[in-house]
């Protein structure tokens, strides 16, 4: 049987997850495909750690991973060391010397996506990437091959599971941020320092990719509007669910009249809408196709076998594409001309549950209400809530009708100039969904 | 551009709607794909009434069938006509002349699929059919190829467009069956004659396929027990709300142990799970696969624009596998040989949901929970509904703990011989989603 070989790069969790696969399913996969997915070497700082559930022979093992990159015998670079450098001159000097990659690396790509799936169309070779969005889920193949006849006016979701995993955990055990954050810590869902998860960082990074696969444009991460939620508070989620809505992290990128717009901010749903069920690191994309219509792909957004199960999927596709010789590149993804620009954050309208911190005393509302009026800001419900005794600092709970970004923005920082109003208002987005 | 002829049989909705897509995004897709897909022939019954929305030259229009097939300038055959006869003789000869196959014909492919892949792969050519289940849901791509390295162990959904638009629009607006389905043949989403769809027949094709997917296995109809929704009454999916449920039917394949059980029937299943938001005509099947974990792909389970969506992919894929001349064949699917029997409906086991009529006397319950209990049946929880005058016919509504299907049919046989009992009892399975 026909063997293509493989040299891995990154020997951490799923890379020693990818060698344990391929080890324990040869013969299923070989059955499949009808060739061997050879791991030919092995590159990583560590050689001399063992790896849990996996042993390999020594021989295999190497510190030089210009072994793996000079090697004429290696098909497929399989990179899984993440960051930026030196995984973009690894990724580089692989695709020059000849060989397809496969890759996790949504930091990367996002940043140098656009470089490297250039060079690689030019030396005739394939970046696959399904990793890199949605652990296990197969969305890249689903957007690229499965609805390649459609075009997308919208791509949203749930793409972070820390993130989700802290709000799921506020939510349904009435906890702050804090305390969830560290469940997630504890639970093995959160890294150490989570700002990149926490703060929509990471969930920017693939909605870049997943902007790429709809629209055939690679943005910048400066053009994403991005926020976390680190300032979500109990109470918000608590006021949102009587409202009827659960608030979760959304990336959103989506067409509309010639402006794109791509944005990272926690959003109310409907609480009877799927994604408000999506609980935990799970994850769940919707895409809006003009053919196949509206269509969610939901599944764990992380784990070591979860991404495994990608790197494999990757695997087994470029083996096709190899396998008699011939190289068949990937389905090519096109621009849409139609998007003359990006729309600032500024000009986005949306709907927004507001929450006030004021003193409880007379004329307070008709000052505030006063305020949105002035920016064309309409008011579809207010509650003030937890009525104490006067003088108190009582939230004002609004959610208001569809208003202009900028407009609410300076709406707001009048109001949080009165001398009653006691801390910064909150705003978060309620998104048509 | 290199051309790829199509021979298109059936011109329907949807062979009209791949017609007009193929045209109009014609650009768009040799683009991405690097050649040209070209409809060379069509074959209709009616080639004199125009369609909708698309004009074809004459000269393509045929109604002789034999030309396309002995066509050899045709590279692929695409079966729109449904049903058995003659959509299996003409597939037959498709192949054995050479050609690749498309179909959307989930009745065909679950009654005589064995045969069909058997001799596609004798000749060397592929069959494509992601049309057949979930429309536009690209859930043969994603088990085929997306989670090639996974094993399943568990595949279940709601496959029926029809079916569950009816059971939604039962639960939204508080109204029968009866009117549910006039209602959806109204709205265009049932047809004159419903039964395939509502007596759970269709979902019983769909998940044949669903089958041979997960588990390398083609079961014959005769294997699943089949159950519809024509029994299900407003009343049980008002109680089944305040219990916290919704009802769905649900299309369910999973292996335990070593036996593999697939039924069609409708079932109870919690609110706040992502299955009970599927509403309308909308599709979404859940899969568990060992290394992805638990998945879930949603989408509109019906419609032109959408079984176009993937007729055109899976003309995509035919013409990325013949392109460079030398035929890719589609990855394998493997017999799962864990799977020593099928497990009969008797033997399955679940809680339930059961709702007996009975007249409102003393001592009623005390002789429907005693043979239960001889039946080895234990109550998890009772509710006896709108108590009026004593001796009227009243619903008992209970819920059960995990019950033989075989005891909780023979329990219930022996209850509704009671004179007191006034209709044959309702029971409606829970699963553990």
């Amino acid at each position: 049987m026909k063997k293509i070989n493989v040299g891995l790069i990154g020997f951490g969790t799923v890379g020693s997850g990818v060698v344990k696969v391929l080890r324990e399913k040869k013969g299923f996969l070989s059955e499949k495909i009808g060739l061997e997915i050879n791991i030919k070497k092995i590159c990583d700082k560590d050689i001399s750690t063992k790896r849990k559930g996996v042993s390999v022979d020594k021989g295999l093992l190497t510190n030089d991973v210009k072994g793996i990159i000079n090697d004429p015998g290696i098909d497929i670079v399989v990179e899984l060391i993440g960051g930026i450098h030196p995984a973009k001159e690894l990724i580089i000097e692989a695709l020059n010397k000849g060989k397809n990659v496969v890759t996790a690396n949504k930091a990367l790509l996002s940043q140098e996506g656009k470089e490297l799936f250039a060079l690689a169309s030019e030396r005739g070779k394939n970046i696959y990437f399904e990793t890199s969005v949605g652990a296990g889920i197969p969305i890249i193949k689903a957007m690229r091959e499965g609805l390649v006849a459609n075009k997308f006016s919208r791509v949203f979701g749930i793409v972070n599971g820390t993130s989700n995993y802290v709000l799921s955990e506020m939510s349904n055990n009435n906890c702050s941020f804090a305390e969830a954050l560290r469940q997630a810590k504890l639970n093995g869902f959160a890294e150490k320092d989570p700002t990149l998860d926490i703060e929509g960082i990471d969930s920017a990074h693939k909605l870049i990719l997943l902007t790429y696969l709809s629209f055939g444009k690679f943005i910048s991460i400066k053009d994403i509007f991005i926020e976390g939620i680190s300032r979500i508070s109990v109470s918000d989620i608590n006021y949102a669910r009587e409202l009827g809505f659960a608030i979760k992290l959304l990336a959103i990128a989506k067409k509309q009249n010639q402006e794109l717009e791509a944005r990272v901010h926690p959003t109310l749903i409907p609480e009877d809408h799927l994604l408000a069920s999506v609980d935990g690191v799970f994850n769940a994309i919707y895409v809006t196709a003009d053919l196949a219509g509206e269509l969610l792909f939901y599944g764990p957004g992380a784990g070591q076998s979860s991404a495994v199960s990608s790197v494999v999927s990757d695997l087994v596709d470029l083996t096709q594409d190899i396998k008699a010789g011939l190289f068949r590149p990937t389905l090519k993804i096109i621009e849409d001309k139609s998007i003359k620009r990006l729309r600032s954050i500024n000009d986005v309208e949306s709907r927004y549950y507001i929450r006030i911190m004021t003193e409880d005393k007379p004329g307070v509302l008709a000052r505030i209400s006063g305020v949105l009026a002035k920016y064309g800001i309409s008011i579809a419900s207010v509650n003030q809530k937890e009525k104490r005794k006067s003088g108190q600092v009582v939230p004002i709970v609004m959610v208001i009708h569809e208003a202009r970004e900028k407009d609410l923005r300076q709406a707001l920082e009048i109001i949080d100039r009165f001398s009653i109003i006691k801390e910064k208002s909150v705003a978060i987005r309620i998104e048509e969904v």
